[in-house]
């Protein structure tokens, strides 16, 4: 039971859309990564999805909007709806959902779906 | 679905000691809240709690430690763990913990117990 440095842990890694396990509260965990670039649209059947910006700017795409989040803004993505993850700049973002949650959410196995490690 | 800034949340309300919700994932909340000085020793039988430091500084104190959190670090204070906030400045923090969670955990019904509203 340590307390984490979100910095600190950012300095750890610098691999894109690459979700790294920094802490857990209940069955929820959180998770850093950072993004650059597009991903691809996808959902989660049965997980909400917290998304928070530590450092940058994100374009949350949803079918009938966008939300740009700067640092210091949250959004939670309730399961079922459809979302693609953008960023113009490397932006550093702290996600947080239940434990298991895949980050390709319905689209397993894509070649984009990662296993996440705690850091 | 919107958007939450926590600076603008945090502009809403000046009370110490009294979480406002700002949001949900899952069956966690995200509260605010505003501390300063010592609050209570007390546990959560069943919900783990996190604390983020957002403006600040505070000492977590457990019966065998003590963890000081700056801005930008959290700890997850596992159920069942004695613990008691203390800040020497105004300090603002961002907790998750269950939806229902009581403040004063196990002393439900003391003199700090206040029922979390939605801001």
């Amino acid at each position: 039971m340590g307390k984490v440095n979100l910095r600190d842990k950012l300095a750890l890694f610098d691999e894109l859309w690459s979700p790294k396990i920094v802490g857990q509260v209940g069955e929820m965990h959180l998770k850093l990564v950072k993004v650059k670039g597009e991903f691809e649209w996808h959902s989660h059947a049965n997980e909400d999805e917290l998304f928070y910006v530590v450092q940058g700017r994100m374009t949350l795409h949803f079918r009938d909007r966008d939300v740009i989040l700067e640092p210091g803004e949250f959004i939670t993505v309730p399961k079922g709806v459809e979302h693609k993850p953008e960023a113009e700049e490397e932006t550093h973002l702290l996600v947080i959902e239940p434990v298991g949650t895949v980050n390709t959410g319905d689209n397993e196995g894509s070649v984009r779906t990662v296993e996440p490690e705690w850091i």
